[in-house]
C-alpha cells in the first residue's frame, strides 16, 4: 500500500472500545479518512486482582491486528496510538503491552487522567466556533470519566475513576436493573464527584458531551422526541431513567436508538450521567461527535509543525520551579552538541533521545525547589509524577529518570515503566555536561570541546589543553566521574586534553 | 535543685564536640550561665559501613550523663538538644538515640544541614550589630561545614559535608602530615565548594568564622602576631599553613596557641578552612566566640514567645505551593476544636501535637502542585524532603505522616525515623475535619459537631441531625470511612445524629 503522507492517524484503546481514526487537514480542518471501532471491552477483563484476562488480551490482539493492517497507509511517525485507564490500572499491563506493541509494530503511548481530558477538551474543541464562550467538556469513557472547563484551552481539567463498563460491572453485575442499584451507583458518582464539582459549577456558559454513553443516550431522546436532536436535557433523562429502570435486565433494554453492543454497558453510563447532571445542577449537555481521536490528531500534527504541547510544559515547570533558565539552557545546548556522539548505541530514535535530553538539562535543577540536598531525587519525584500536558507516562519516567541519574552514583530506574530502557550513553552526556557548567560559568564552553563513543561503553572526551589547565577543579571532577563511570556502569571515559 | 525558670538550655551534638549552653535573657542580650564542653569525636567513631562504634557511643553516653546532671536546673521545655551530622549519617543512629535518650530523659532533634546553617547564623548574628551589612558567616565543625550569607536573616545558606574530624580522617589517617596530602585535602574540599560558591563570592561586606577550628587558628596567629586578635588574614593563613606542613606529624604539633585536644583534627580544618579561603578569594575573616549553642537559645526563646520560626515557614510553603489557605484554614480550625476529645489516647504532648496537627491540617493539599492524583503522596514527599527552617527532621517526619494519611487506606510510615510514632488518633482528626470540609464549603461548620473518644479505638463523632439531612454525600463518606477505619486500623467510628 502506497504511503499517504497527508495523514495522521489516532488509535485510542479505550477500557470500553478502540477506535481508530485516520485523518488529514484540509484548510486547517480535520477532514476523516477512514474510522473503525472494536469494542472489545477491555476493563470487563479486569479480575479482582487488577489483571487482564487472557481472553480481554486475545480480544484486544485480535482487534489491534485488524487496526495494524488499516494503519499500513499512514508514515509511522504520524500515527499516535494511546492507552488510557484499564492500561494505566491493569497490574499486568506490561506483559499485555509488549504483544500489543508487538502486533502493532509501534509504541503505546499510556496516558495519565488529566492528559486524556485534555485530549478529550481538544477533539471536542475541533467542533467550536473559536469564540470566547466558556465552555464544559464531559467525556464518560469505559473506566473514567473526564470533565473539563476551558474557552479556546482547557482550564480546569478532572479525571475520575467511574466509568460505563467498570460502573455497570461494579453495581449491575448480574444485569439486573433496579431502583436499589441505580440509586447507589449515582451515589458513589455523586460522592465522587462532589470534592471537584466546586469549580465546575455554573462556571461555563455551554456543557457539551462526548463518548459512545453520551453519544447513545443522545440518539435515544431524539429517536423517542424526548429532546430535540443533539442535545440531552435533564427532563428527557429523567424520563429516560424512569424509562430504564422499569426494565428488569439489560438484556431486554429494547429501546429505539440503543445498539445492542452497548446494552450491557448502558446502565452503568446513565448512572454516571445521571449523578453528573445531578451534582452540576445541570439543565441540559449537547452532545458532540468528536471525542479523543480527534485531539490527538491535533495534538499529534501541532508536535511536528512545531506547536508542541511539551514544549509549553516545559517552559510552564521552568517557571512554577523557578529554575535558573541560563544554566539549563547552557547545559541544554552543550547536551545537543555532545548527542550525535553517542547516537549509535542508544536504544532511542535520535529525535526522541534529542528532545528527551534537552528537555532534562532544563529541568535538571528542578528539585532545588524542594531542598538542595538530594535534589536529582526531588526532581526526578515531581517528573514522575506531576500532571505533564502533552507527555505520555513513559516520556515523563524517562525524563525522571535523566534527572535522577544527572549526578551521584548511577542507578537502574526504581519502578519499572514499561518501554523505559536505560539508555546510559545518554545519562553520560548530560553528566558530562553538568560537570563541564559546574561552576556556572556565564560563557558558553570552548566549541572544540567534543565527545566520541567509539563502543557502547567507551567514551572519549575531548577539551582543548588552556582550557583544562584554567579549569583544575573541574578536571579533578571529570577524572572522579571516570572512576565513577567504571565503577557503576562500566563505561571507560577517557579525557584528552587537545592543543589550541 | 531548684528550677531556674528564666534559664534556656542548648546542647549541641556535634561530630567533634558536644556542647552545652546554659543562659538567660537580660534586656533581649543572652547572659551566659553555664558552659561546657566535652570533645567526644563522634564522627571518628564512624566504622566504614557508616555505623557508630560501641567505643564512640559509650563515650558519648558517658558526657551525656553528666550533661544531664547540669540540664536539672532548667525546666524541660526550655531545653533544646540537638544533633547534627554524624547523627544525620550513623547507619544505626536510631539505637544510639534512644539510649541517649534515656539517658537525658529528653528527646533529640536531628536537624538538617541548612537547618543547622540556619542556626549558627542565628548564633553569630547575636555577636552583630544590628546593622545592615552583608555578612559572610562559615562554621567548621566535625563532620560538616556551614556557609550563610545574610544580614539580619540569613539569606543563602549551604552545608558542606566536609569537617575537621572527618578531613582528618580521610587524608590524614596516621597522623603523618606532607605536603601532598594537604594538597589533596584541600584539593577535595575545593571541588566540593565549586558548585556553590558562586552565591558567596564577594557578595558580603564582611566575614565572620565560628567553631572550634577557626577559633583554634585565630588564637594561633593572635599568639605569633601573625594576625590581630579576633581576626585571620589570608597572609597570616599562609604562614600558619607552611609553618604546619614543616612539621611531620601531628603529635608534634606544639604551636602556641593550640590545645593538645584539638592537635589529632586540627589538619583537617586547616585544610578546609584554606580551601575556603581559595573558593572564596577571601582577604580575612572575623573570628566569632559565638557559635550554633546561642542560635538555639535564640530559636526556643524565639519559640516561646510567639516568634516561632516554623509558623513563618509554614506560610511560606503555602504561598510558595500556592495553597488554598482558606480551605486549610477551616480544616485546621476544625481539628483544632476536635483534638481535645483524643489527647487522652495520644503518644505525643498535647501542645506539641496541636502543632502539628494545625500544620499539616494548612498543609494537606501542598500535594496538589506536583498532581491531582496521588496529591496526599505527593504532599508526604514534599514535607518529608523539603528544607523548612525551624523544624527538626522528626517534626518533618511527623508532618509527613499526617499529610500521607490525610486520605485513602491508612499506611505506617515507610521509612522509620526515630521519635515519629503513628499517632493514629490525631490522624482520624485530621481525616475526619477534610471529610467534614470536602465540599469546600466557604461557612464554618456547626459549633456543635463534637467528637469523643471513650478508648483508644473508638471514635463517636455526633453531627446536628438536620446538617447531616442537607449533607446526604459527607454522611456517605463518613460512612465509607467508618469501614475504613475499622478495615484498616481496627478503630470504630460510631457516627450520632443529634437533633437541634
Amino acid at each position: 500500500m502506497a504511503l499517504n503522507n497527508d495523514s495522521y492517524a489516532a488509535l485510542d484503546l479505550g477500557s470500553n472500545s478502540f477506535h481508530l481514526l485516520i485523518a488529514r487537514f484540509h484548510e486547517d480542518k480535520l477532514r476523516v479518512i477512514d474510522r473503525h471501532k472494536d469494542m472489545v471491552r477491555l476493563a470487563a477483563g479486569l479480575d479482582n486482582d487488577g489483571r487482564l484476562s487472557d481472553d480481554a488480551q486475545e480480544r484486544a490482539l485480535a482487534s489491534l491486528a485488524k487496526m495494524a493492517d488499516r494503519l499500513r497507509s499512514v508514515p509511522p511517525r504520524q500515527i499516535r496510538i494511546v492507552g488510557t485507564n484499564t492500561l494505566r490500572a491493569a497490574t499486568n499491563a506490561n506483559d499485555f503491552m509488549a504483544k500489543a506493541e508487538a502486533v502493532l509494530g509501534l509504541p503505546i503511548n499510556i496516558i495519565s487522567g488529566t492528559e486524556e481530558a485534555r485530549l478529550v477538551y481538544l477533539g471536542v474543541a475541533n467542533d467550536f466556533a473559536p469564540e470566547k464562550q466558556r465552555r464544559l467538556v464531559i467525556d464518560i469513557g469505559g473506566g473514567s470519566t473526564e470533565l473539563v472547563i476551558g474557552t479556546n484551552a482547557p482550564r480546569q481539567l478532572e479525571s475520575l475513576p467511574m466509568g460505563c463498563v467498570s460502573f455497570s460491572m461494579r453495581y449491575f453485575a448480574d444485569g439486573n436493573i433496579c431502583d436499589k442499584a441505580f440509586k447507589k451507583a449515582v451515589n458513589a458518582a455523586r460522592q465522587m464527584l462532589s470534592p471537584y464539582v466546586e469549580p465546575f459549577r455554573a462556571q461555563w456558559d455551554e456543557a457539551v458531551g462526548s463518548s459512545g454513553t453520551i453519544r447513545s443516550i443522545g440518539k435515544i431522546l431524539a429517536e423517542q422526541q424526548l429532546s430535540e436532536a443533539g442535545y440531552i436535557s435533564a427532563d428527557g433523562l429523567e424520563k429516560l431513567k424512569n424509562q430504564v429502570l422499569a426494565i428488569e435486565n439489560n438484556q431486554n433494554l429494547n429501546i429505539p436508538g440503543l445498539s445492542d453492543d452497548r446494552k450491557e454497558v448502558f446502565i452503568g453510563g446513565l448512572a454516571v450521567l445521571y449523578a453528573i447532571f445531578q451534582e452540576l445542577d445541570m439543565q441540559g449537555l449537547h452532545v458532540s461527535a468528536y471525542a479523543i481521536r480527534e485531539g490527538i490528531v491535533h495534538d499529534l500534527a501541532g508536535r511536528l509543525h512545531h506547536r508542541d504541547k511539551r514544549e509549553d510544559t516545559i517552559k510552564q515547570l521552568i517557571i512554577q520551579y523557578g529554575i535558573d533558565s541560563a544554566q539549563g539552557d547552557h547545559v541544554a545546548e552543550l547536551c545537543t552538541r555532545l548527542l550525535p556522539a553517542v547516537s549509535a548505541h542508544l536504544n532511542t530514535p535520535e529525535s526522541e533521545a534529542e528532545a528527551l535530553l534537552r528537555w532534562a538539562a532544563q529541568l535538571h535543577e528542578l528539585g532545588l525547589a524542594i531542598a538542595h540536598g538530594g535534589y536529582h531525587k526531588h526532581g526526578a519525584y515531581i517528573l514522575g509524577n506531576a500532571d505533564m500536558p502533552g507527555f505520555s507516562r513513559q516520556e515523563q519516567a524517562r525524563l525522571s529518570f535523566l534527572v535522577a541519574n544527572h549526578r551521584r552514583k548511577p542507578k537502574q530506574p526504581s519502578t519499572v515503566t514499561y518501554g523505559v530502557t536505560a539508555d546510559w550513553p545518554l545519562v553520560c552526556v548530560l553528566r558530562l555536561s553538568c560537570i563541564l557548567y559546574r561552576r556556572r560559568q556565564p560563557k558558553a564552553l570552548p566549541e572544540s570541546i567534543t565527545l566520541e563513543n567509539p563502543s557502547a561503553d567507551e567514551l572519549i572526551l575531548s577539551i582543548p589543553e588552556d582550557w583544562l589547565s584554567i579549569n583544575p577543579l573541574i578536571t579533578a571532577d571529570l577524572e572522579d566521574e571516570a572512576e565513577l563511570l567504571k565503577k557503576s556502569l562500566g563505561i571507560k571515559l577517557r579525557l584528552e586534553s587537545k592543543s589550541g
